[in-house]
Parts: C-alpha cells; sequence; structure tokens
C-alpha cells in the first residue's frame, strides 16, 4: 500500500477556468494585466510538484513519530524542518502576499488551492505554516512602525514562524474569561506579558530560529470579558542590545497527547516577564485578532476539503484493486470472469459512499474556490461598492465552508475508512489517520457550533444584514440560467430555485419565532447552517451541470461530471430536507435542559 | 479528570422490569421460577462493581500501553492478565450456560447487560472473552465427542479463551476466497491446517495457558467458494502422550497497529501443519460458523450501546462542570450570577447533542434488551411455535442492532467529543479513544453494509419471510396502545403507527423495483437498515412515554423520561423520513459507476 497524494490538478482547473472563469476578471486588475489561466496553473503544477514529493511522504511518517518534547525544548518530527526551510526558499509563503510588502501578489484563490493540497497530503505539516498568512495581515493592519520594520517581513516571508495565543485553561469558546495579564514595561515601548496559554499550535518548535507569539492579555485598567483584552506580539528570541540576541521569557511547558496531527506540537506556554509590544489599541484586541482569524477559518474549511480529497482518491484506488464477492451489475466495459469475485467498486454499497464522496469533494472545491473568489474580488476590485458586497458574500460564506466543510471532511474519512473494511483500521493503510487527523477541524478557529451562531445570529438575523439576499441572488440567477438548458440541467435549475425558496421561507420562519423566544435562533443554528451548506453544494453541482452539458458526449471528465452532478441531486442533497426540517423542528420544540 | 465509569443500572432496571417485564414470563420457564426481578438486579450489581471496579480503570491505560509483540509472545498490558482470571474466577462467562454444562444457566438478557457494561468500560479488555459464548454454542452443537470431552469444558468456563479464524488477506467479506488447507492426519482421528490468517482478535496472549481457534479450511476434495469450506477446532497446545503436552503448529508472526483498541492483539497467524479436529459435517463450515457469529453480533450491537452511553455519562458530566459563555437561558432551578459564565450544559447547541445522545442511548437499551429477550423466549419457551416467532424476530433484529447501534455508537462518541471541545481533542479526556475504539464495530463480525443486505436480502425480501411482518404486528400494538393514553403518549403512538406504515410501503416499493431491477436492494440496504432502526427507537420510546405517563408528575426519573421521548419524536426520529427518502430516490434512480 502506498499512501500517495495526488493534487487534483485536472479539477482544480476546471473550476478556476470554467466553473468561476477567474482570469476573465483577473484581466480588469491592474496587478494581474499578466495573470492568465496558462500562468495560474504552472503555478498550481509547481506547488503540485512540491506537495506531492515533498510534503506527502513525511505524513504517515510523521504520525507514527510524533513530537518530541524534552525540557522545554521541542523537536518535529525527521523531514519536516528541511521541507519547510525548501518552502520558504520557494517563496511559497509569500504567494498571495502584496508585491509591495516583498510578496509575489497572486489572488487568494491559488494560495487557497496550495492550502487544499497540503491538507490532503500532510495536515500536521501544514499546521506550521498555517498562522503566517494571519499573522500577516494583522501586523500589516495594526502594528507598530517597529513591529512592522523589525518583525513583519520574517514573519511575511515565513523565515520566522507566528502562533495564536488566546486559548487559556479556562477560556475556551469563551476568550473573555482569559486571564493573562499586560504591564508596561518601564523605559521602553514595550509590556511585560504573565499567564498561561494551552492548545497553542507550533508554541516551540525546530523549524525556525524565531517565533513570534500573538498573545491576548490584559492591561492592568482593562475592563472584564471580551472589551479588556488587548493584543500583543511577543516574539520567542529579542534583538539584543549588541549583536546578539536575548531569550524573551516564553517557555513551552510540554506538548499534548492527541487523537491525531501527532506531526504538530500543541504546546502549553507559560509568559514570565515575557517582553511584548502592543498591536493596535489597547482593550481592542480581539478586533484585531478577528483580521487573523477570519483568514484562517478558510483554510480550515480547505483542511476539510483537502481530506475529503484524500478519503476519495484512496478509497477509490482501494476499491478498484480489492476484489471480493460477485457484484450484481458490472460497468458496460468491464470483463468479470465467470466465478471470479469483482472489485468492491462495483458494489452497491461502495458506490453509494464513493459517489458522495465525489460529489461533497467536487462541490465544496467550486463554493471554497468561489469563496477565495470573493476574497480577491473583495481586495481588489476598482469599484468600491463591488469591494463591498463581495467582503459581505465572503464574510457569509466562511463560516459556512469552516463548519461544514469540516464536518464533512471528517465524515467523508470514515466513508471512506468503511470502503477499506478491516484494513482501515490499520494504519498502514493510512485511511484511519485521515479520520484522526481530520476531526480537528470541527474544533479549532471556533467550534463548529461557534461557526453556526456566528452565520445565523451575527450575520443572517440583523435587519441590516443584505449578505444572505446578495447570495441567494447569484443562486437564483443560475437557476434561472439551467431552466433554460437541456432537460437534466433543467431539472437541477428547477430544483435549485425550490432550495432558494426554501432558505427563504425558513430564514422568515426562524425570525418570526425569535421574535418571541430568543433561544430559538441557538437551536437551529447548526442545521440552519448544514442547509445552505446543501443549497450551496447544489448551486455548485447546477452550474457544473450546466457547463458540462454541451460537452456531455465527448471527454470523459465532463460526461462523468454530468453523472456525479446526476447523482448528487437524486441522493446526496435529500440531506437539504432533512436539516430543514430539524431547522423547523426547532422553530416549533423546546429544546430539554440535560 | 477522573475517567470513571458507572453502569446505568437504574435505566437496565427500568428496561427489564418495566419495559419489558421481564420476570413475568421467567416463572413459565421451569429452570428460572426463581428467578425474580430482585434477584436479577443483585446480578447485575455484581457485575457493575466487577466492571467499575477492576475492568474501566484499565482502559486509559491500555490504550496508552498497547500490547507487546515479541518473538512470537503476546503481553496484553498491565492488568489485564489478573483482571480476567477474576473473571473467569468469578463465573461471568458462564452466565447464561446451561447449568447442564457447568453454568449458572441465566438469561441471556442478563448477559446482554453484561456485554453493554464491559464495552462501555473497556471494549479492548472485552475483545478477550468476546468469542467465548460462540465458540461454546459451535462446539456444543458440532463438536465431536473427544471434542466436547476435552475442550468444551475449558472453552465454557473461560479458562481458554477462542477465536474465530476466518480472514486471510484475500479473503475478508468474502469468505469463499479462503484458501488455507486441510489434510487428514494419517492414523488420527484429525487433521493438518496450513495457512495464514489476519485480523485474529486474541491469536496469541498472556491471558490463559491455552487458545482455541476455530479455522476454517478447505479439504482437498473442496468445491471452490463458501461451499467448500470446512470448520477446524486447533488448540494452541495439545495434550501430549505421557504427562506433557505439546505445542501445536500455531504461531504468531505479528499484531496490527490500528486506529484503536490497542489493548486488544490483533494477531497474523501461521498455522503449520497445525493439528485440529473437524467441527461439524465437511464443506459445512460456514453452517456451524454462523451459530458463533450470530451469538458475537448483538454483543457487537452492545459494543455500540456501551460506548454511546460512555459517550453520553462523559459528555454530561463535562458539560455540567465547565462554564463558558452566558446561555440564552438557564432552568428554572438554576442560578447563574450576573456577569458568570454558564455551564455549557445550558447552551443549546450544547443541549441538542446530549439530549440526542439520551434519546439514543436509552431508546438502543430497550431494543437491545428486547432482542436478547426474543433470544431467551427462543430459547427457552415451552411452546414450539413461539420459540420459533422468537428465533425469527431475534434474527431480524439482529443485523439491525448490529449496524444501527455501531454507526449510532459512533456519531455518538464524535458528537461527545464535540461538546469537549479543543478538550476533547486530547488523549486525557478519555473521550476521543471512546471515539476510536467505537470504529471497529461497523467493520467486524461482518460490515454495517453486509448487514443491510443480510436484512434485506436475505430476511425481508424472500416470499416466505413472516419476520418483518411479525416486528411490525408488536410495533402496531404497541402504537394502538399509546393511542389509548394522555396526549403526548397518544400523539408518539399516532406517529409510531404513521412509521410502521411507511415501512410496509416502503417495502412494498423495493419489491416492486427489484422485480425488474435487481440491483435495487443492494442500493437501498443501509437506508432501509437504518430507516427499521429509527421505528424501532420510536417503538421504545413510545412504550416508554406510555409506562411512564401515569408517573409524570413524580419521580424525577420518569420526569426526564417523558422529556427525553418529546424530545426524540421532535427531533432525532426526523432521520427516519430521510433514510425513508434515500431508499426511495433508490428506488428511481439508478446508481452511476465510479
Amino acid at each position: 500500500m502506498t499512501l500517495t497524494y495526488q493534487a487534483p490538478l485536472r479539477d482544480m482547473r476546471f473550476v478556476m477556468d470554467e466553473w468561476l472563469d477567474a482570469a476573465s476578471w483577473w484581466r480588469d486588475v491592474p496587478e494581474w494585466q499578466d495573470l492568465d489561466s496558462h500562468t495560474a496553473q504552472q503555478v498550481l503544477e509547481q506547488a503540485a510538484r512540491f506537495v506531492e514529493e515533498r510534503i506527502a511522504p513525511l505524513n504517515a511518517s510523521a504520525d507514527l513519530e510524533g513530537c518530541h518534547f524534552d525540557a522545554g525544548k521541542v523537536t518535529t518530527p525527521a523531514g519536516f524542518s528541511k521541507s519547510y526551510a525548501e518552502f520558504v526558499e520557494a517563496g511559497w509563503p509569500t504567494l498571495s502576499l502584496d508585491t509591495a510588502h516583498g510578496g509575489q501578489g497572486l489572488p487568494q484563490l491559488l494560495d487557497v488551492a496550495l492550502q487544499e493540497m497540503l491538507a490532503g497530503a500532510n495536515h500536521a505539516w501544514l499546521m506550521s505554516p498555517g498562522l503566517t498568512h494571519g499573522a500577516t495581515a494583522c501586523l500589516q493592519r495594526y502594528g507598530s512602525e517597529r513591529v512592522k520594520r523589525e518583525l513583519l517581513p520574517k514573519v511575511a516571508s515565513g523565515e520566522w514562524l507566528s502562533t495564536m495565543c488566546l486559548t487559556e485553561p479556562q477560556a475556551g469558546s469563551d476568550v473573555g474569561l482569559i486571564r493573562s495579564r499586560a504591564t508596561a514595561a518601564p523605559g521602553t515601548d514595550g509590556y511585560f506579558i504573565d499567564g498561561s496559554k494551552i492548545f497553542i499550535s507550533g508554541g516551540a518548535h525546530d523549524l525556525t530560529e524565531n517565533i513570534v507569539h500573538l498573545v491576548l492579555a490584559r492591561l492592568p485598567d482593562a475592563p472584564p470579558g471580551t472589551k479588556g483584552l488587548s493584543l500583543f506580539v511577543v516574539p520567542e528570541w529579542l534583538a539584543g542590545d549588541d549583536a546578539g540576541r536575548s531569550r524573551n521569557g516564553v517557555h513551552c511547558e510540554g506538548i499534548e497527547k492527541k487523537m491525531g496531527l501527532k506531526g504538530s506540537p500543541t504546546c502549553t506556554m507559560r509568559f514570565e516577564r515575557a517582553f511584548g509590544w502592543l498591536v493596535g489599541e489597547a482593550h481592542r484586541g480581539l478586533a484585531c485578532l478577528f483580521v487573523m482569524m477570519n483568514a484562517a477559518r478558510l483554510q480550515v474549511a480547505m483542511q476539510g476539503l483537502g481530506h475529503a480529497h484524500t478519503a476519495w482518491q484512496r478509497s477509490r484506488a482501494y476499491a478498484q484493486e480489492r476484489a471480493q464477492m460477485r457484484a450484481p451489475s458490472v460497468p458496460l466495459d468491464a470483463t468479470v470472469a465467470p466465478g471470479q469475485a469483482s472489485p468492491i467498486a462495483f458494489h452497491p454499497a461502495m458506490r453509494r459512499i464513493l459517489m458522495e464522496l465525489r460529489a461533497v469533494v467536487e462541490g465544496e472545491r467550486a463554493i471554497g474556490y468561489w469563496t477565495a473568489h470573493w476574497l480577491d474580488v473583495g481586495a481588489r476590485h476598482a469599484d468600491a461598492a463591488e469591494r463591498e458586497q463581495a467582503a459581505q458574500l465572503a464574510s457569509l460564506l466562511t463560516p459556512i465552508a469552516k463548519a461544514f466543510f469540516t464536518a464533512n471532511g471528517f465524515d467523508a474519512a470514515s466513508n471512506a475508512l468503511q470502503v477499506f473494511g478491516g484494513y482501515g483500521y490499520i494504519h498502514e493503510y493510512g485511511i484511519e489517520q485521515t479520520l484522526r487527523d481530520s476531526r480537528v477541524s470541527m474544533l479549532y478557529e471556533g467550534t463548529n457550533e461557534i461557526q453556526a451562531i456566528d452565520l445565523l445570529v451575527r450575520k443572517v438575523l440583523p435587519d441590516g444584514s443584505q449578505a444572505l439576499g446578495l447570495l441567494l441572488r447569484h443562486v437564483r440567477a443560475e437557476a434561472q440560467f439551467c431552466e433554460e438548458s437541456d432537460p437534466l440541467v433543467r431539472s437541477a435549475g428547477v430544483k435549485l430555485r425550490e432550495l432558494v425558496e426554501a432558505v427563504e421561507r425558513t430564514t422568515q420562519a426562524i425570525k418570526t419565532r425569535q421574535a418571541h423566544d430568543p433561544e430559538t435562533a441557538y437551536r437551529v443554528a447548526d442545521d440552519y447552517l448544514a442547509m445552505l451548506g446543501w443549497m450551496l453544494l447544489a448551486f455548485a453541482w447546477a452550474r457544473t451541470l450546466r457547463i458540462a452539458a454541451p460537452l456531455h458526449d465527448s471527454e470523459a471528465f465532463y460526461v462523468e461530471k454530468r453523472e456525479t452532478g446526476r447523482f448528487f441531486f437524486d441522493y446526496p442533497l435529500a440531506a437539504f430536507a432533512y436539516r430543514r426540517s430539524l431547522v423547523e423542528a426547532g422553530c416549533v420544540a423546546t429544546l430539554p435542559h440535560v
């Protein structure tokens, strides 16, 4: 069993060139005048080569070896240090960084595709550079001139890695309970930080010569709760007075023994008179950090997609190879000798699993890249109103993608494991690692329940919110296009229009009930998010069917798209009605206390 | 975090005494004249004490330590050997064994409750005695006089442990592909077995002085496929010619590195001129083995229930202790100071998860014990027709319980892990082990997909099958009782009747389509099984509501039963319609090949 990873370059190209037609709007962006589909594909091919050859081969061995902790020092698994240096050397951390800041200035769309590859190949490895973009964005926007001069360039290039230090034992989802303290460091422009943080990914490691921690703590005059949190940047090493440098009061006290992601050190950190600088305004640390967390959330969504893709790729390969029992039917082009067992890929129960994996993976890829596209539009469009609308769309899509993709990623791993039968439970077949690694993405960067509340309570229900209307206009427009096409596409369009109307009615039902029962939104938020997730996949597949329609009798790639799209509307989409029925239940029935 | 296990004795008593009213029919069984509810409860209390004090404390440490393999020898984790000796000493393996064979002759119902406790406390430990009952039943029925005399007593008492050696690298679900060979051993009453087996739980260990392997192999004149398999009993040690004993040609070549169940050695076995005796008729080995596998399947179902119960018990305790953010509402009797965070158990998203865990666990306990009850009736009833009907019901319920409970057990573990947030991903909180351990039950003793085919293709669709009709008569009768009760119970009864009618219509739709599209049943089997599973839980909760009805304003236990039952019909039961819609999809739409 060789555990190779192949980046889905053909499908990435389909989504970028045909589903999104990304290059057509790149031409309107001055910085991207010269960027065309061909160049973008070359970048992705290089990325794929690096990920397949240098990162993927370290996945299983890192899981077995894990990280080592000894007297405050953390060693990462064999090969991580070298491959990370190559990653920085090749400039991958700065792919979408502005050229003004020394980056390559490419669309975030390409970066998101890179994230998908890295996650699918080696999630633990990806954890190290996982916060580079967020920390860069945060320091760019809120860092002092000195911080921007002394720290930012090395953070942005990936030469120094970053962490986000929020969680304390008593303060997980509720950061308002954070107790770490900051006091002005006399005679300097900085502060001393004291406190303990847990679950800090990459809090200590041997990958870079310095680690830059972004730490939430309270100043002496801070009000309680989230409005008293300030953000500080605390490097592990400080530039010394002379040529040397001095160790800051940042200590790793241990690493966690986790279910998965064993190649990534999850550290308990102690800050003891650790010197740092304020980032942004005092007591406004959470706002500064949101810049960082938003960047991270779409990356986490890509982890869900990456794992689902790997699950699909591996389970399909296994199912085509493994023969057990006669299947009730075989493909037209297959020959199975009498009395011989069929590849399990022929068995209907396996086809159900495999086709659903495929439908979810390819649909999510379109939606994930669409979200990145809106981030690009929000950042680069010439028109301010377009930028604003794009930002609203991205802000609405991000929590959906984070929660929906990560839950699907874990389910995909478990379903793929089932295809492997008993072998799935054995380490050397790789899929059980996918299951274990994928589970964490439902928890961090805000649990999936927090994402659902963010979506419904903060983004959909407030009266001023226009984002949902914007989203539904896009989906409805697609439905209309589809309804003008051939019968298969037309029926997808009709279905898609029904979904939009269902979402509108159900959203209204929540608002009505919420007016006199303010717990309603909290009861239904998870199912509401999933409902929107399934609608988005239907949107993805309707457009895919429409694109594939004129080509349905030629290239296998498009024939398979049509088969998968048809399957999606026949089977997996039933989950939309299921989730909707649960939202409706929550608009009627209260929940007991436990 | 103390990882204690408390057996759900109060609920076990409720199911046995009130839901099943088991003691009332025990009185009609001559052997059980003296068995009453009080005695049964005493047995369960002793079992609970043993499991809680001696078995549960070894769960986390065994997961960390794992099993050791060295030069063919396997060592189990610390404490396993001693506690297993105590288990045998106390007579737990023979709880439901006939008194005629030296057992205690108690109902299988009590044994199933013991299985639930062991699985909830320490699944890996349970693996060792897991096949004792099956091997005993198999040898009792098919063993030669010599085998019954020399091996059976020690197998039945648990003094020697047993294995089931089916799987070979090329033969997993498809045992017809087995290649191991058996040849007559000249001048003896036995055979020599040669071949390799994989995934043999307890193939080698340090718990007992002998291990008795039941091995499927082919005799020289065997036809190909499953009709050429014969069953052999192959002890690790043979009684020697004189006072000594001799090592048989049975070798453990290694143990697997698995996702979970690390305390249980999963062995690769090599049989080389291993001496054994034929069990049952030549070429009829599979039929003999079915006796063993059927006993094992209900045990595996109990593993799903045990894990789900542990997931519920631990996540509730954590949710009541952990405080994060203000909940939108608090229970009437709770006081939360202004500005103080609420226990997360108050948050609606957590209540949804926790209540669903509870509803599934308590509903499954009723259905699992009901299945064991039919096994008892099938074995002990005075009337042959009653025995036959009970056996049919048990045979129908077993694959449902195996697949439905184990899938729910894994989902329960994952949902409970979500309650723990980031802590859920850390080993010391225990729940990630529950997730890892629980996953295997969906794979072994026939994957859940095989169970679904067994249910639909072999038990429901054949024209002569009456089992489904029998089952639906029981459910319909309950619906009728409920419809004569108070409004809450009545509405549950109405709903239950609708479910029965839906099952009848959907079953008919499958038959109709199947007549001209023989793949239909294979496409819909998994969802059909789940549909029946949800109907059974509705049956369990309808009866529970009816029992609790007259008591609804008194004891908290019954008040909570009513709340949970109401919740079940409001929320989780939506999964029935979802699964049904998928079955209906499968009756219309074909599946592409992958």
